[in-house]
Formats: structure tokens, C-alpha cells, sequence
């Protein structure tokens, strides 16, 4: 059974990967070609011609339409067709599918449920993007080979960075502290504030703290799969309260985490900070620090989703650290679920072989 | 279900790709032993050994018969059993299948079906072979990742030149031409006329054509997998009747299509000319404009064959260009609804697993 | 259905194979974690935390304990939970799969099958381990991809000899030899003798004979599967009894073959011999010699185990020289059913999918 939820905004690219020419994107395991029309705004069709399937990002750019590199159907930035060679006449069933998309603060959002039910202020959104305070940078494009629940999964559960991040983003002051989870509407937060102890590896490196700090980490999970990492520190004489974070080094880091299938995941990340707002320097800096912690994440997710894959003679367990993860998975089954009886209800789902 | 027609003769291999050795072919997914007698005469065997299973192709050549590398059992050129060491009876379950081969113009014939009823008469042959105005030169085994329908319905098709080679075999002269399609017993033949227009590239660089020309394409599909292309060009001022080809510059292009199995397929390629028939370079100049246009072939052919393989949501459609495909795929499903029939009426196919 | 026994003893590694390290080993199918304790006895555990099933060799020693690498859950050499981070209370579900273990004479054996059916006093033997008059060497790791049957079977079997090894243990003088089969409890024994003949590459090499021998070839196959190849040269003037084989150049290859899966199979070869005892050398020659011998059987091997895995119109066919194997397999047969029966009658294997 499919764990990929349908009706969902995900990021399909940063801007930044997408231009004139035709790119082929995987997401959900639909093949999805993207470009730019001229005007700069971004289109997203169905990667396959209907006559006899080769992906139009094989074919060529007609103006803003494509033309099929096999036999020339060519279809506008719609998905319909406006020419067969060879006939006048186009068969309404000369189309492509079409993707609702939405481009904003550097970020290509792309609708892969019903387009009917694409709703743009659903989009994920931060009043930080925009706030003159606060400094955005883009990172990476992770590339994991786990399913995408193990990798939300994992941003909800502040317990591993004591063991998976022992130099960057843990260290054993916190294997103990406990963790908060709470939901509220469509987000799952865990957070857990790690009082008068030894600063973290990230912020001995960002922060320049030297005493002991107090350190907080909040990890909102946003379904079906964006997480919000905020996470600080601020010197422990402050004493400062819990929603006072942006007095302390107050950094948000961001997770789009895209599936490509079901054992193919690409996390999109970057991050906001509230201090060095000037400065690329510390951009580079945090961005290094990421990516040694991100290569730890992506060796355990994959070995995990790897034994997933084999047979089992016992269930897993759960544990107390394990809250966050298992309100998540509970709410993701809930999505399927309703999902699973859209489709039944729907009559425009049949499928069929094609060789026959 | 299988797209392999088994009662045919196919090309196995160039005359020239056997010889002493013990070479293993794949052909509809068998595994077969070639070789040549010491008369020169072409041995074809199943490449298994009936006892463990070795392929007799890791054995080697005791005369004309082959000992298996295992534990020396050995077959002659029939496929019956000669010898089994470690006693003296031979049983009568000890032999391996062989298929009936014929050899003419180079070329390596071997029928896939039931042996009874092959019939060299039914050999593809052309009187060019042998004709002394004519020039033959075999070219190379096109390797393709794609099932052989795909290729074959690929040289039935001349609309898709337009696109596919535009810079060797096709221009956009020919783009709205209309095809003509018409079938006489085992043959369909597609084909245009593009009358008194640039030459495409191929005839630029061959024929040498400087002013507009008449061009023409018989497309010619032998069932189930064999293609002739009639194609060539003649000066537009001489205005010549469509029975009078020979009197331009006319090039036969064969491609002889071997499934190797239903995702793989080998193109053996060679032409005929009726110009230049004594100079070698003309040979090598077509080959070099052929393997240009062949290798474009193969990119599309092999994106479309992946394309396949995935889930489908709606049935590809077929447009004015698709007539002589549609023609040929009907008649391949004709020739496998007759040898599921043949099958069901043969009592010697169950088929079983060994480790039970 | 799975040709794998499991209640037997199986070579896990070469002692030399294990240390401190965290090392991950596969046999009949199962990650199996191997280290050291500090006072060098081996621990053999699942390699699979119960909570998110991340491969415990990814993991670090905590003393003789190892940690988890994902969320610290720590376990002792027998496999029980001794730490859950984040909570007091360790739950009885939180354990890992041990293996019993025993260590001797350089080799590490596992046991399989259920902890309580393992005797120590069933693991193979032999006195020549420790008979002064004996060397005894280690070889390698040979690793085949193929199933364990098909090496096993290549042990009972001397025909292969004079067709697989001619330049090293065989020759054309054994061909017709005709070979006994015997079997007494868990052990079939197939052997020949071939008097008066020149002597295998194997002796002419190592035994410095110039004259005609006598060569015996006993091949002892302990189910389910490890070989012990007793052969040897005397001088044939000598006329030596059967029973006097330690008056000759006697040489006992042992072969521990330890299934990885049903497709992946390591034969851990050795060697004694009751001359040239004192001089390294000698094992190297003979080194030498066998892993010539052994890559011909491995290249027959993994070809005879991609056959079988293709579709088979007949029944492969038996001959005389195949007692040996075909009793072989009718013992692994009679095992295999005996562990159906077990497994029917046990209620504690249910399995089941994670993904739900």
C-alpha cells in the first residue's frame, strides 16, 4: 500500500534548478517535466507524450509549447495539444497532464493531488522570509535512499542528535531530558529545553559561547512532510523564557522533503537566522556544519529503510523518545486512509496494461 | 503474455561473428550454441547441458561435437548424446534441442519454431543479392533495450524522419506529406513521395544533388521483424514515374530484427545501392550517416520501451500517421493468436521447476 | 521453498576474520553481528535494533556492550537491553537474537538453529588437528554465487575431476574409473582409486613422482555441508592397501561451506597434509595449486546456478556417476522436511510486514 500522500503542495525544485531547458523531476513517481515559459513563470506537464510515450523532455521548445521528439505533437503550457503532423484535426485526447505550480521566496511549489483542490494560501509560509531581521540562505538537495516517513520521522525526534550528531548538533548533556509533543491543527512539534549545559558543537563554532548556555529545540512537523527546525541558545545567566527565543542565536532550519518513491526521498534544506544577517560567511559556515550532519542522517535512514525492506519475525518496538514519531505516523495513516476513499469513490481511476 | 512470434526464420548472426569458437547467441530467449563444422557448415545447439545444466559453450570442440566442461558428456552436431563417461549405455534423454540453420549472401538464418516446419523457401531473399548492377555491404548489430515491436513498428512509420533525423534521413519538407499503406501477404508497405524538394542530408552528401529533387520512402515490413527501405532521390526536372526508381539513386536499407528477448533486441543493418558500386568509400560513408540516424533511433526507441514498463493511467492514442504500425501490430497479434493455439493443441510443453 | 538447514553448526569466519571491530556477517540469510569481548571469546547478535531495526555494526563498543548508532539503546553479549535512553524501564521486547558460539582450532562456529538444540559435541572434527605428525593450513574465503547444494554436490562427486581440473587434480586416466558410494550417519563418502596410472599435475607437482602411481580420491561429505577430500599418491610399485593411505603422500582438503543466502555461498577451504609438515612452502604450493582448481569450480558453478533460475522445458537427467549427489540431495530433502515438521509445530514463528 502506498505511504506517499497525493493531496499536498511539495517543493519540486528550488528556483534556482529550473530554467529554459527541458528538465525531467520525479516526484510521487510521476515523471514531471518542468521549464520556464518566457515570461519566467514556471510550467509542469506530465514527462510522456500520449501518442507513444517518449517524455517531451526528450522533444524540444517551440516558443513557450513542446514539441515530441518522436513524430512532433506538440503541446502548450496547459497540456493541450495544438499540433498532430499529419492531420488537421487533434483529437480531444491529445493532452498531457498539467501540475498546479506556485513559485515563491526562491521556492517551486508544485500541487500533485486532484488541481481542483489546490488551494495556494495552504502553501507553507514563514513571516521570517520576508523579515529585514532575518537572513535566508538556500542549501542542498539531499538525495536519500529511504522512504520519506523514516526522514520526517527523524525531524521529530529530538532524541537521535545525541547519538547521531555527537560533534554538530548533540552531545550527551541531553541524552536524558525528556520531550514535549504537542499538535495543533496540521503540525506536530516536539521540543525538549536543555537548561545551564555545555553549548553544542554548532554553536562553540557559530555563536562563540563559552560558558554554559541554555539551549532550546523546537521540531515542528508540518504534514505530510516540511520540518521546521528551530533550535538556539542563549547564555544560561539570562535565564531567558521560552518564547522569548529571538533574545538568544535563534536559527530555523528548514526540511522539504520531497518523495521521488517509495524508497527515494530528496530533502530540500535550508535555513533562517536571526544573528550575522550581513554575512555570507556564516551562511557557508552553517551550511558545512549541515552538511556533516545531514551525511550522518542519510547513512542511518538509509540502513534503516534497508532492513525495512526485509523480512521480520518480531514487531518493532516503540519508546518513550518515540512520541513525536508515532503521533506522525498515526496522523500520516489518517491522511491515506482518507485518501484511499476519495479514489474509491471516484470513478476515473481505472488503470489498465497496456501490452494486452 | 509473450510478443514473440516463434514459427519464423531469423537472423541469428553476420556470417562473419561465427566461426570454430563456441559462441553463445540469445535469440526469443534461448540460449543457443553456435559454431562451424570443420566443413564450414554452421552447427546451432541448445547451450545447456541436459545432465547439470552447464552451458556447452563453456565445454569445447572435439571434432565436429562438443564435450561438456562439467563431466564430459558429449553431443554431436544433431544434438544426441555420444558419450557419457562412467558408462557404457547412453539413455535415450540424453540429447540437446537443435535448430534447423541455413547460410546465403552472409547472412545466418536459424528457425525459432517447431523444427518440422521449417522451410528455407520461405527465407527472406532479393534479387540485388545477387544482381551485378548492385553493390551489398552488411553494416553493424544495432543493440537496443527495447522490445523488437518497437523497432520494427519504428520502419514502418516514415513520418517520424521528420523529427527523429533531421539533420540525415528526414527534413521539414516531408513533415504534412501523407503516407500510403497497403499490405500483400506477409509484407506492408508504407511510403511517400515527396516530390520536387531539398534533398535531405543523406543525398546531399551521397548523391550529390545540388538543385530540388523527387524523394522517395517504401518502407517495406517482411513479418514478423524484417525491414526493407526503399528510399532514394532523382532530379526533379526528369520527373520519373514511381516503377522507375532505378533510374535514380536508389539505396535498399535492411535491418533484420532478432528479439534477444522481450526487453532486447539486435538490429543487424546493411544496404544495397544501385550507384557507386565499386568503391568501398561509398560503403563506409553511408555507414557513417546511417550510424548518426540508428543511434537516434535507439535513444527514442529505448526511452519509449522504459516509458512501457510503468503504470499507465489512460490508453496511449493513435493519430493519421500511425496506419501502417497499427497495421503491423494487428497482424503480429494475429501470428501469436495462432501459436497460443498451436500451443494449447501440443500436448509436449508443461513446463516444471527444478528445485521442488 | 528455502534449501537452507538450520540446525546444524556452520563455519562463521576464520578466527583470524574477527577482532574488536563491529563486523557484519550474513549466513542462511541473517545479519549476524561478530566481535570480540576484551577476553577475546566471540559474541554472534542480530544485527538489527528491535526499536528503529539500524544495523547494530553501525553502532559503537561500550565496553563488551554494544550501543546503538541511532538512539543509544545499549545490549550486552547475551543480546538483552541494558539502557533505553530517555526512560527508566527497560521493556522485555527490547532484546537482540545471540547465537551460540564455539571457537577451535582457528575456526568459529555458529549454530543456527534453536539455542537449545545446540551440542558442541556435534561439531565436526578431526584428530589430525593436533596430531604432530599433521600440518594443518588455512586457505581462503572462497565466495560463489551460487547455491550451496550445487558447491556441496561438487564435493561427493570425483567424475568432475578429469573434465574441470585436467591441469591440476585430474586427468584423462579417471575418466571410466567407476566410483563407490557409501554412507554411515550424517557422512556420504564416494571414492575411487586409480592404480597404475600417471600422476595428477596436483602430485607431479608436490610429491616430486616421476613413475607411475596409485591415486585414491575419497570424498567425505558431512551433511548438510562440509567436505573432506582425503586423496593421495603412492609409489605403485608399492601396492599400498586402502587402509594404509598414510604410507603414501596423503593430503585431506577440508571445504566449510556456509550458505550466505539461497543464491551466495562461502567455502572456507583448508588443507593438512602428513608430509613436508615443517615447511611453510608447502602450503603455499599447494595454496596455489587449489585456488586454480577452485576458480574452474567456481566459474562452473555460478554458471550451472544461472541456469537453474531459468525456465526448464525437461527434467534434468541422472547418470551413473551421480550417487554421490543424488544421495546427497535425498539426505538435505529428508533434513529439510524433518525442519517443515519442527516449524509447523512451533507457534512461535509467525512473521509478519512492517509497512501496514
Amino acid at each position: 500500500m502506498t505511504t506517499l500522500v497525493r493531496n499536498a503542495w511539495y517543493v519540486a525544485a528550488w528556483s534556482r534548478e529550473i530554467d529554459d531547458e527541458l528538465r525531467r523531476f520525479t516526484i510521487l513517481g510521476d515523471h514531471i517535466l518542468l521549464y520556464r515559459r518566457k515570461d519566467g513563470t514556471v510550467v509542469a506537464l506530465e514527462d510522456r507524450c500520449p501518442h507513444r510515450l517518449l517524455p517531451l523532455s526528450k522533444g524540444k521548445r517551440i516558443g513557450d509549447a513542446v514539441q515530441c521528439g518522436y513524430h512532433g505533437l506538440t503541446f502548450g503550457p496547459d497540456g493541450k495539444c495544438t499540433r498532430v503532423p499529419g492531420q488537421d484535426k487533434i483529437p480531444p485526447s491529445a493532452y498531457v497532464e498539467s501540475y498546479p505550480i506556485e513559485e515563491r521566496h526562491g521556492i517551486v511549489w508544485i500541487w500533485m493531488g486532484e488541481p481542483h483542490r489546490a488551494d495556494p494560501a495552504k502553501i507553507f509560509d514563514l513571516p521570517q522570509f520576508t523579515d529585514p531581521n532575518w537572513h535566508a540562505h538556500q542549501g542542498d538537495a539531499l538525495h536519500l535512499e529511504s522512504n520519506y516517513l523514516n526522514v520526517a520521522e527523524n525531524l521529530v525526534d529530538p532524541a537521535h542528535v545525541s547519538f547521531v550528531h555527537p560533534t554538530t548538533l548533540g552531545n550527551s548533556a541531553s541524552e536524558n531530558v525528556p520531550v514535549h509533543v504537542s499538535t495543533e491543527g496540521e503540525t506536530i512539534t516536539a521540543w525538549r529545553w536543555i537548561r545551564d549545559a555545555e553549548p553544542i558543537g554548532f554553536f562553540k563554532a557559530f555563536g562563540g559561547f563559552e560558558g554554559n548556555v541554555d539551549r532550546w529545540h523546537y521540531y515542528h512537523l508540518h504534514l505530510p512532510s516540511i520540518a521546521v527546525i528551530d533550535f538556539g541558545s542563549a547564555d544560561a545567566a539570562d535565564q531567558i523564557a521560552e518564547d522569548d527565543r529571538d533574545s538568544g542565536n535563534r536559527v530555523l532550519a528548514l526540511h522539504f522533503m520531497t518523495p521521488v518513491d517509495e524508497g527515494y526521498t530528496i530533502d530540500r534544506w535550508m535555513h533562517l537566522r536571526n544573528t550575522a544577517v550581513d554575512t555570507e560567511e556564516a551562511s557557508e559556515k552553517i551550511d558545512a556544519m549541515f552538511r556533516i550532519a545531514f551525511a550522518e542522517d542519510k547513512a542511518i535512514l538509509e540502513a534503516v529503510h534497508a532492513e525495512e525492506q526485509r523480512p521480520m519475525k518480531r514487531r518493532p518496538i516503540r519508546i518513550a523518545i518515540d512520541r513525536g514519531p508515532m503521533v506522525y505516523r498515526k496522523r500520516i495513516n489518517d491522511m491515506l486512509e482518507t485518501e484511499r476513499t476519495l479514489d474509491a469513490s471516484a470513478e476515473t481511476n481505472a488503470s489498465f496494461v497496456y501490452h494486452d
